[in-house]
């Protein structure tokens, strides 16, 4: 019978999730022992041809690559890709997840990826490439922050066209709200821990964000890049399946 | 030269919003001088032939009656609104935001908003009531909290087939995590003041939604029902937005 | 001997201040008998023609009014002044204020007090009505949070102008990093207790302007409108004071 | 005389303590210099004939290895056992906590550890192997978090036996509040340090889980699984001795 | 179908709780209307014969001793107890609880109540009431603070007897460690808002008793009686369990 | 057209920030890449004429002076300063910030940069190195904490004349309240994270600063030098503005 | 046998505490019951010829004085005192305390109580109420607050002849740290909720002092004018244990 | 002319210390440079035959020792100390200090150090050798936590003969309102950064004692071990001052 979970020693593999959820298991890769980590992208490629995972460490990209030498690791998000089934170059995709791409709409969905510092890049961009790992085409916005307000609202039609936008920043974090005032579309705020003193490691930016004065910000854990693209991409999804029904 | 706001002697009125956001502005009733209200009332009955508040007590409601006698006042959510122009009495949408139901989509987007205690009605409402003036459909799923779980797996089909689903609950906020792991869809959390002792107000059950293990879960203020219900439509929006695209 | 102040019962009355600081001394009228705030407007009518309060209730205003029928007060303030020997009705400084209007210099120093929504009225107008009581000129820019930005972006040319600016706002805060980013001058911000949830009383907003990512933003207490307000005259009247040298 | 303690110069060992508690002395080894660890083991040892530690590092292992080989040590609890006596190599009590399992009785007590994550098992852990060196059964149930909850359920018969549960969970800390709501024995929560952001170290699972809407449930210190093993082992000793009387 | 729960229009009734956790559902009576309150009194009277609610107001006794005379309430515990079939005046018990009383056993389990201060008494009273309604046999020993740790100490014997002692106190909270050194049974620690300045409502107790040095300490909510006289119910049900297996 | 900014590829340098404020761009070196570094610098002084930096390593202040073999750093501030064209050794400020020394006035205006404690240092001096950069005179008042009040008072006369004075302390920060009560000119108050315990690494003192009895002062960030300088030097920015007027 | 306390329904007097601590037992009026009240004053006074109480309402001044008419109250301190057998009206000390008065010394103990402001008197008087009524000297020294130090420098012969100095300050509670840089003997500081926003409630000052950077100050709870009274008396009592043996 | 102060680069030695408050100047060694140590301790030997530093590290020691080999350094405490005048080996006295000792008396004052477990023992000797350094005969009472609460009552004689109590404590910090309950004279609390999870680095200790129940416990910063001796010996010298009086 199967109970959609298998039963390792230490763990609990929740192959029921995909169905639930409509998304794959993602690895955290921090804090994980070696052996831990390459069992786990060896059975998520064995049974996905993929596998996806945040937090990694430069040794941890070394490891895998030695299993699955096409391993992507990008050091400034840590993210560590394997698509075993990828023939070819150019997209991010794989099957289950072009969906869109393949609609033939003319008005695609895309969401747009803001950052206030040139510090709150890591985030940024593990927030960008978790959607791009989805299917999202993703357009970056960085170094917008509100103390030079010009540069962002220079971008003001590709923010309003977006169906989704990730704002990205530490210190007061003051950006989403600004945004918010400007899109229609839901804005997904990521406190960073960038900041010093009272930043409390994030917490006020956290604070700034939840009581935006704005309407359609909601926020995620303070440098939570994944946890942002990840519901970025769930927006983006639902569009899909209404564009699909 | 329109400057995109009308400037009153203490207030800048946002004419500009709906253009911007797609969205109208919507009266946060808590605090205002009865004249103050029962002015910005008028004017935007004037202008968008409706009007909409929140946070109104229930004197508010009563001197707003006086002035508008088809005024509809909930005095669980809160939630006081004026539409001028309806000559039915079947739907809550206007003309504005109708176009999801005249798609002709067999599956039409639903949000669904799930409580997890009687004491978090007030919120839940508020958040519901705010998606059906923005034209959600909405479907009610209270008193479900984790302390009887089954409640909530009873009804996980309507869960899954939810475009968006808003999670409000107090003490310790459990709700959001376990409806994270049950649905593909965004989760909007909204923790609430419910509680006592170390609940701190709602600061407990919003740090348990910050932390939340599953995925697809932002976070709004305490008790921000109608902050959650906007983000919700605005999902919806998007949907409607590329159905028509 | 002149020990620089009178020993009274239970207070010391610091008759040293203006020498030491060049402000007179201002009272805090919130908690303080009637028996006492009456002799105290008394004595300091007595020795210096004028006195002012901040934080009075209507009825401690009632009360001052009897002793001093010219007294005026500002329910929203809650500012409450007697200028006993004022004898014109133009100008609200007396003799010792009047510095800059006298330097006949074509562009005299103002200040702006900007505030973020309606909410924060009162704690601006303490801002203003202090500074003007010191003999500042003032601009007020009321309702222009980052929401709506084009309200607060008309405006640039007389924020820039100005020779310091009082940024007043709660909920997030924001307000005082978009203005710190527009102007040369020193900001002064004032978080206040307007929001609900985790804006803390103002502490949220506290934070952010603590860690503003712009420069020149300095901080007071929430709420403390009338603390600001003394900053700003500070810095005019040493901007006075190099003009008279 | 005895006074219940004995005297060193920077400590005094508690002797009265079996007789008062019915348990013996455990060993905090963290912070612990290696003279005094080494000194405290053999003492203990000498005394009851065997010597139970946490938070043993595997230096300090080692250290003790040399001085009882047969010294047992996991670096996941980080426990450090020493039985002197024990000349077979089934059981993990003694003579003194075996008396449950003589009882003859066919339903025997047992307890369940849970644990939400995979990095939640040193906490886990401890509280297992402090249990088991009580003489508490232990059966663990790991990698159940709420985030996909049929693993949990699909155990459910397992958790309604049990005599007590030990919850272990980090981020958000929802697990326990699921299962107090599943058992109708008491549930002894550990919050975790793991987590990141506004998780604080463990301060957002420990608001959840003395928030809990469900009941049975109390709470221990944040990574305090030894704390929880003791209380459930102290439970475990209630019943036996009920039966026993 | 038997879904478990009845689904009123805003709350589920957990009809199947009993069966799963062993103890029937507790009114918690604050913020409910009169008519909810009246209704879920009658269908649990209906029910089971009985119902027991928490937090109840005067004016909510006076309510419910309309429908049920024979209502009992206590002002101090703020306890409200309908027992609709007690056909004696002597126990506080029914037929579902009374088994270790027939169990015969010459030992019976009981559990000692300790408050800290007079001021505690409500939340002690909240804890002993509820364990009595649950058939549980309970000691008092209040005012026995650390302060004059004689008190305490006189009794030691009573305490060295308990199957568990609920230690409640307020200010410092130092009570439950010092219990905790004296017992070998487990100790449920209800910290109180008794206090002023820096005890934070209950705050500083609750510290104090999640970092207890003393072993065998778990800690409930602030002020939670109930919660405590639960979970110390729980405990004794089970050694009940076992003495029937 | 001119946008204000120069895209890079990850930020988006402020081209338009001196025509807005008057001041140029400062480099906050901290986790700054080499390679990101030397090309600020590099382009900074190919356009200005000179760099400014703050938090700069000693590392990297040997990887500027490889480029800019004038370059100035001082390893207790860490400020790290090039100035291509200076062609003399007498001042730190070039042609724009000269205005003030050149205005032909008896009386002009300084800073006073006082600090507590000997660990107050690199604060107080990124301060002080901050405004000379922007070509104020800065007065250095060490070491005069209120333990000692005689040795602040001694220099009474100096703080009086000051145009402006920031008071950097750690601990309880107690300085700048009798600072405040001394002077008629504004306050900037540094918060420094020296102390231990509750000194919670600086919020202790910003609590205090900000809580302030006395008038006139206002808060920056914990160890914010450079913010502090800024606002000074703003300060007497707008004091030569209007000498110039 | 003598147990040491009495043992009440509800309460258990600590016969014992005059024994061990050379203090009688004192009233804690706030929240006791109209009966508790006069039953404790009864048999205090019945006991020791007089009672001492804190924190009284007027109201239970009154009650006081219908049974003991000689009953002093004093509206700011909220001191409630009797003191039947009070035959002279000179002294505030009874047989008891008297000690040091008959020394026949030339120089005998002193203690001050400073406050910074009128707003912190009710504490200040607490704390000088309760050192008179332990037979204590007491010279006042109020509204000396650091925003005008030389109102307290001008008194420094005073302070540093004091055996104790009690400080009380609100706001940003500086006023200790001077005072402890002034004076040889120990300062007990008692932090006030005197404040507003950032102050919350005391604990900012109650941060200051904790943190002070004198020497020779402790702390004591948030408006604790009795602790503070009592530490004083109980320092003063040790000088005279000393002198009369 | 002698301004009371020595003025130094970076520093104003208090020249004037002494006299104010009766000890001489105490080294804060952490964070002092090398160069800035040697001197210090330098001039203090040179002007008062004596120098005393607080934590200090091995490192400095050793630096101290090459230019006073007889320096002594205990690196449990981290006192470091020279004494260049002292020629005999018996008392850790000097000239002025010594003054109870020869007064005759045969009793005679002395403080008591208490510490909760061995992990406080750093800071207790902190306080213990502070004491010494200053002239005042110490006893230590290490390792009487409250969870064997016999160990400490077993020397109830020799805390009631204390002038004063030196309580050090973490984790809960529970000690100090047990000794507070037994002793008459003032207790010094000392909270320690012993504990780990929600000790949150002796925060939960200082609450626990600031809130204490017991009287006359005042407390001093977190592992403030130096500065509960200082004031321990500021009473006793209030004593000797009195008996040479």
């Amino acid at each position: 019978m199967d109970k959609g979970y298998v039963d390792l020693k230490y763990a609990k593999l929740d192959t029921d999730r995909e169905r639930r959820t409509g998304f794959p298991e993602v690895v955290f890769c921090s804090r994980k022992t070696d052996e831990a980590l390459v069992e786990i992208y060896r059975k998520l490629v064995e049974r996905d041809g993929r596998a996806f995972g945040t937090r990694a460490s430069a040794e941890q990209a070394d490891l895998i690559r030695k299993e699955f030498p096409g391993a992507e690791y990008d050091p400034v998000s840590r993210l560590l890709k394997v698509e075993a089934q990828r023939t070819d170059g150019t997209g991010q995709t794989g099957e289950k997840t072009d969906v869109i791409k393949q609609a033939g709409k003319t008005k695609l969905p895309y969401a747009v990826v803001c950052s206030a510092g040139t510090a709150d890049l890591p985030v940024a961009e593990e927030a960008a490439g978790t959607m791009e790992f989805f299917g999202v085409r993703v357009e970056r916005l960085y170094d917008v922050g509100v103390s030079g307000i010009h540069r962002l609202l220079d971008r003001e039609e590709l923010l309003q066209g977006a169906a989704v936008v990730v704002a990205v920043a530490g210190m007061e974090g003051a950006l989403a709200s600004v945004i918010g005032g400007l899109v229609s579309c839901p804005v997904v705020a990521v406190p960073t821990s960038v900041g010093y003193g009272a930043a409390f490691e994030g917490l006020s930016a956290l604070l700034t964000m939840i009581n935006s004065c704005a309407n359609g910000i909601s926020v995620v854990n303070i440098d939570n890049g994944y946890g942002a693209g990840y519901i970025a991409a769930a927006i983006c999804r639902q569009i899909e399946r209404f564009l699909k029904s």
